[in-house]
């Protein structure tokens, strides 16, 4: 018999049907056992009083993975008021021992640590489905908004000679015995491809060395970069992830509703015209940083919950940030000395996404790289796209699992990663 | 005045317009100057005979970026039968010096290598942007198609502690001073990940560090993975990918005419169902490697060119590979001592994809290690899937650069590859 999946079995009342999945839970009541089915689109009720098949259900461990055939019958204590009278069993993959955790209550009672450690079976729990559900329409909504906006995908090597963000926070590969860098983001790539297809954007892991250890740090993440050309400045690129931003707040609540009721979390409003401060605005608004070039964590905090008061709004947009806290190809703000064309966005707490215009005209680049005691030739592949014509342009990167976070208030960005790696975590 | 983009030129005949590009070319006639502007979406011809415009125009070197006002008229010379006669030019960023290369031909005169050099200006040419137009397009179908159909997108970790294809062709990391590896696929954390969703892709770098130097391989590319549960066999594998490629070639013949076209190549055929034939069959077919687990380069070359002639078709399966020559989390055929559920496809002469069924009962998997010499405790967060119970599955990886390369009868994989990395090049 074909196979059904769980969502589907409501619409096979009365007729006899095969589910296949994993024994997420089973209860015993009298000489009745009622057993819980997972498939990729749900959870399904499995019942028998045969007493042979009732043993055998009994002695399988969770997470079994079993064929089960029966008829469908209307049960109103069921999820979706279903249930499938079993006459049949197959056993697939038997699991002979306990689970390293419990992964079928709604809150998981293992910690953080211990859930990242058993990977495999952690991610199986209905609430870490539901983030990486999420984070897949996250990155789906990103790739079609753009696509759909005269943006082409592109992918750029990781594998790198020279630092794009500057600093030394650099992992180094032993390349066919040579030294090259795992890349940072994909920034000079991009901005070399804004001088073909002028609006680009890539979805691509990137690495940072740094020894940070906080909740909302990890040492490789998933980059989502754009880069667009003909802008008239900052503004343009923050108009286009607020409208991207209004999209993917539209497909959260039309296909992930059951994953936020799941997580307790709220898909964020998101206005037309998100709310915009300078830094130094944002800086006298909480009191904290003032006259520094930057905002630390703790400011950033600050300046989320004050704007939520302000303008009612979860996100905020701080522009204008100090040069020297922006990397070499940030645009300064014509007229205000020290500041430069860029933006950070604010979302609950966190620094979600850092962007902002970059210089175009090579002359800039080769004054900008001689101030800072670096020869430009050691840019000469980069260079080359503006000696021979950039228009005005900018962009900006988000990281992917940071967001997700965000999204569903988690904690730390590590319940929104897969198999994060950190100073202290390699594996899984 | 907005901006109109050159393919929105043909709706504002009489109007005044401004567009915005690249100066692709130019060309005196007497004391008229026709300038080809080329922007995201093509070529606009721009055409003066004032003086001063004229002078101003032919001292631009190629390539500069210019803003061009002026009404639309209608030319039957010009492309799409549309001109604009300039009444403003703005020039935003000049260019000074002679291109490192022509790019405004048909035909591109320089040598692959210089083309890969001069990477920042050989991709603006109209062929090279064709080429990535038609790599987003396969792409985008890849992660549209498989969302479709219940698969979801994952990100996996590239830096690994072990081997997950075996062999000794890893590029090693400094992690913090130890060692890691960059991921040769993410074969070991898409198959935990079907434990999880059942059906899952990925589109992510993958690294072989090995050392040769064909047209068909460089050290880093782009792999779409899918990995799959409660299969039958690795033919439920082989029809998703057929179904894949259908839905991708209807793609190309909708929005990628024009590049096709360009490049002089055929969107391929698919048939509903593709030709399959096994190894031996090949072998026998072609005469060589006969007895082999199987095949070389050039014994792929003549069976494409024999299924060819055979099936009228440019595709064909070859499955059933020696055991020793696949992987070791490779299901075995029962029945046939020594073989495997394993399949290549076979496209235009080149391998672009290597699939099959895959273990999924943990016994099997702690016997297949212990005779390979290997204590399975090294797989210990590998081996936890399958000892808490893991489907039937299976999945496959493909290049995208290889396919890519394929689809537009292209020689090298490096004319698909945006950045290409190989034991010669590390830049740009």
């Amino acid at each position: 018999m074909p196979r059904v999946l769980s969502s589907e079995v409501v619409d096979h009342v009365g007729e006899s049907v095969t589910v296949k999945g994993w024994l997420h839970s089973i209860r015993s009541l009298g000489g009745v056992v009622f057993a819980s089915l997972r498939d990729r689109s749900g959870l399904v009720q499995a019942v028998t009083e045969d007493p042979a098949d009732a043993d055998l259900l009994r002695g399988l461990g969770s997470e079994s993975v079993v064929s089960v055939s029966g008829r469908v019958a209307r049960e109103p204590r069921a999820p979706m008021g279903m249930e499938v009278k079993i006459d049949g069993i197959e056993v697939i993959s038997p699991v002979r021992e306990a689970l390293p955790m419990q992964i079928n209550k709604a809150v998981i009672s293992a910690g953080l640590e211990t859930q990242l450690d058993c990977r495999a079976i952690s991610l199986r729990s209905p609430r870490a489905q539901a983030i990486f559900r999420v984070q897949h329409e996250v990155a789906a909504s990103f790739a079609e908004f753009l696509g759909a906006q005269g943006f082409t995908r592109i992918h750029t090597p990781k594998l790198v000679a020279a630092a794009a963000e500057g600093g030394a926070d650099l992992f180094e590969v032993d390349y066919f015995g040579r030294p090259l860098y795992l890349a940072q983001s994909p920034q000079l790539y991009k901005q070399i491809m804004v001088g073909v297809y002028e609006r680009v954007f890539e979805v691509g892991q990137a690495y940072r060395a740094e020894k940070h250890d906080t909740a909302r740090h990890t040492n490789e993440f998933t980059s989502l970069d754009l880069e667009m050309g003909f802008i008239d400045s900052h503004e343009d690129v923050m108009a286009m992830e607020n409208a991207w931003l209004c999209e993917l707040a539209g497909r959260l609540r039309e296909r992930c509703g059951e994953e936020f009721r799941l997580l307790e979390a709220q898909v964020p409003e998101v206005p037309q015209h998100l709310p915009r401060v300078t830094l130094s605005e944002a800086q006298e608004a909480v009191g904290r940083c003032i006259g520094e070039p930057d905002i630390d964590p703790a400011a950033e905090r600050a300046v989320s919950a004050w704007a939520l008061d302000r303008f009612g709004c979860e996100w905020v947009f701080v522009t204008h940030y100090g040069a020297e806290k922006r990397p070499f190809y940030t645009m300064a703000e014509p007229g205000e000395p020290g500041l430069t064309r860029s933006f950070d966005l604010l979302f609950r707490g966190w620094e979600i996404t850092t962007g902002g215009q970059r210089l175009h005209r090579v002359e800039d680049y080769e004054a900008k790289l001689r101030g800072l005691g670096i020869d430009p030739a050691a840019y000469g592949f980069y260079l080359a796209a503006f000696r021979y014509g950039m228009p005005p342009h900018g962009g900006l990167g988000a990281g992917l699992e940071r967001l997700t976070a965000r999204l569903l208030g988690l904690r730390n960005v590590r319940e929104a990663t897969l198999f994060p790696r950190d100073r202290k975590r390699i594996a899984p």
